[in-house]
């Protein structure tokens, strides 16, 4: 795993109001912030948790190094005496999250970090960049590995990444969502993934002609999948592919042909027949060119005889919607006599509004069919299990409820890190893999759908829900209070 | 800087190309490859070149290590000999590139690298991924920069940057293309930038109301930008602001206030009349909240009294165009006797025809007005200011010419690079942001506007457009040939 310090990667603001709580000594008041984002990204039905196992190794490195202080000093935006008090900065928090491979939705908190203002309002920054990127990417792989159905698909976009980290993050990301390998190298050695990969044009260009390039790879590589398009693919690609296949004979295996440019419904329907006609049936046809869930779905209306998709810039920018939105925050805090009270933003815009409290999210399954009714959101440790019924009701539409009897409920937010010690350790990838498709399996194809998903119920308890209520009263009686100018 | 080995930050499909290079003994066939996009990004009429200070750490790390190598026999995809043989891998290659700063344009190579098809191969990943991102976001920059005018800009953007790297070389490509300051401290220490940032809303909320939080702040700060939109921008944050200004006096700068939601067009006009009536007028108001430069334009034609602008989600990720699709291609490769030959992809579709030959970009500049006429691709060693006049031509529209005389032409790529060696080092960034700047002023303002612009003319020499009709016929007479299968 990348060993890096990243404690400077933070808004200089995190900085600045560190100060302010410092010099008021306020630095140790207790508080508790909330990462959640507004919408479902793509218009999905959920998301795909991820980026956990970035934030640990972030929080397992901080400190300021000497180097830190050197230049936080030459900036001259910082008290000396608060710099001091920096030099000695340990995270001591507690921070829960939803795991890697959680199905998790809009509206609810998926990180959650309780400590002293001071190390809650550091962290901000860091956590969002890598859960708003890891999340939308793995969401993203989702919505594709579902248009593929079985099919294999390899994240093929480092070189469209948006630089090293989301190259690197961003295809594990997407292997916890559903792609099968990765092109890139780094990622493989550094996450375990599988890597994949064969030739470029470049090594027909190099030859001048399909047949003694791949000729040559032939006699490099036992499993071979020829590029075929780099000249004409019906009429130079394939059928050189073809020719040096016969004369290798058992000595490869011919995997697959990957078309890269062209009309791939048409293309790979005259490939396949070439392809069976020379007796090669067992030889595959890998796809690649700016595909994304649309494009693969429709191809495969059009019955396009495609057998593996090689996916790149539309998976790793998430090119449709390149940003999650995930914000992070304070939505409880020591009332500086040892009593946490609510904290909440309330803002012209209804829909920046927060739900103040410290929180947990259960998911709720019906036990007869092992499906999710929907996510229950809690304060003030409410245990659903401990319910005979479960009344759950839509937070701004509420005559849309239901009541469950015959149901679990488990939380989603677990501790990661307890007063700074990293008290959970992440499984395998591939065991984040497989619980991010058996979470899916456990939510209604209605909600899984590409276009128009059901919207999967966010409920609020009632306490959840009153307390907000009576946090923005009391808001709104501050604001219209006049103040005394 | 950071300091990282990247090399396996790359494509399995180039080692596995390598490996038959290697396995056919042609490791060391000298050849020619050049990265170019396909078109401007944001329908803008220019891009601005970024990434080249990453390129050159990457460079300058090559190599593969004791684990990288262990790493790569554990995948059991190539040979051990050419395991062995990485292992004493080292670049002593020859790059040439465009400088930060510069105005590129689509279809004309922006980077070059010269020398072994091995090292070559290598480098591709890499160097598109850093070059396609940063290029991409110094552009946006760049427009965002002519919507605001001589407004202040800031980079606001971590938390929604794809990953770390994006959040770190994204703002310092963003300062390049014209950003004055970053939110990101990290990015601040590393290369050099100007940070800016106040305080967020959990300061506010902290203390439950708009006054103590101003106060507190005020009372460790001396320059106050106070955030006012926690709970009522109008009937709270604002007269908090006022008061806590008027009690502090000259302790403080009451700098700005920021509005970070609302309708940003009516409240700027309100708050400015609250401030400039309490006498604040030189207390400028800074916006932020989902803005790009179509935003800020809009806001611009209705007044909006708004001073400074905080740009995040939309510079950063490049919203609405999140790739620049940049490629690299073998353009001239080594016959196998010496002798190097074009190389070139011609495909079914014919925007991914490339141009072949080892070429060079010249910038043409009419000396009477120093604007810039437009680029001029050579090949060979052809140059412009050897001919006393220069006929330029469309390469598609052949009818759209004309014939210069008043001109000076300046190559665009300069050696970085020179057989492994690095030969130029780059100025400081506020060197860069100015050399950008001074580049831009050179440009017709019809190149320059935003929506629609003028096509700026990217040419080739009459021998660079000749070899490309001949290379095309070489490679349909050989398509057309029938393969005897």
């Amino acid at each position: 795993m990348p060993e890096e310090n990243l404690t400077l990667h933070t808004d200089a603001y995190e900085l600045s109001m560190m100060q302010t709580y410092w010099g008021k000594h306020l630095q140790n008041r207790h508080a508790v912030f909330e990462m959640y984002f507004r919408k479902n990204p793509f218009g999905n039905g959920y998301a795909i948790f991820a980026g956990l196992q970035h934030v640990i190794d972030y929080v397992n490195h901080l400190g300021f190094t000497d180097s830190d202080i050197k230049y936080l000093k030459s900036t001259h935006f910082f008290n000396p005496k608060f710099l001091d008090y920096l030099r000695h900065f340990k995270f001591h928090g507690t921070i829960r999250s939803a795991h890697e491979g959680d199905l998790v939705f809009a509206n609810e908190p998926i990180v959650q970090v309780e400590g002293t203002i001071v190390e809650c309002q550091l962290v901000e920054t860091a956590i969002l960049n890598m859960v708003n990127y890891q999340t939308l990417i793995a969401t993203k792989a989702s919505r594709i590995r579902t248009a593929a159905g079985d099919d294999p698909i390899m994240e093929f976009g480092s070189r469209r990444a948006q630089e090293v980290s989301a190259a690197l993050w961003g295809t594990r990301a997407a292997y916890i969502g559903g792609f099968d390998s990765t092109s890139n190298v780094l990622a493989g050695k550094l996450f375990g993934l599988p890597i994949a990969g064969t030739h470029a044009h470049s090594l027909v260009e190099l030859y001048g002609n399909d047949y003694d390039a791949f000729k040559a790879y032939a006699e490099t590589h036992y499993n071979c999948t020829f590029l075929v398009d780099t000249y004409n693919t019906l009429k130079s690609g394939v059928p050189a592919a073809i020719k040096v296949a016969k004369e290798m004979g058992n000595k490869i295996n011919f995997a697959a042909v990957r078309l890269d440019s062209g009309d791939m419904a048409y293309l790979s329907k005259r490939v396949r027949e070439m392809l069976d006609a020379a007796g090669f049936t067992n030889t595959k046809i890998v796809a690649s060119n700016g595909l994304d869930e649309n494009i693969i779905t429709d191809l495969k209306m059009q019955h396009a005889k495609i057998d593996a998709w090689g996916v790149g810039t539309q998976l790793i920018t998430a090119y449709d919607q390149p940003s999650l939105g995930g914000v992070y925050k304070l939505v409880s805090i020591d009332n500086g006599h040892g009593k946490m009270r609510n904290a909440m933003k309330l803002t012209n815009n209804p829909a920046k509004i927060t739900t103040p409290g410290k929180k947990q999210v259960w998911r709720i399954t019906k036990r007869s069919d092992g499906k999710s009714e929907g996510d229950y959101i809690t304060i003030n440790g409410e245990n659903p299990n401990l319910e005979k019924s479960l009344y759950m009701f839509h937070p701004q539409y509420t005559y849309i409820n239901k009541t469950l009897t015959d149901f679990k409920a488990e939380p989603l937010l677990k501790t990661i890190f307890k007063d700074g010690k990293q008290v959970y350790h992440e499984p395998p990838v591939g065991d984040i893999k497989r619980h991010a498709n058996a979470s899916l399996a456990s939510l209604w194809p209605e909600y899984r759908r590409q276009l128009n998903p059901q919207d999967y119920p966010v409920d609020l308890s009632k306490e959840c829900w009153q307390n907000k209520q009576d946090t923005i009263k009391k808001i709104h009686n501050y604001v219209n209070k006049k103040l005394d100018n």
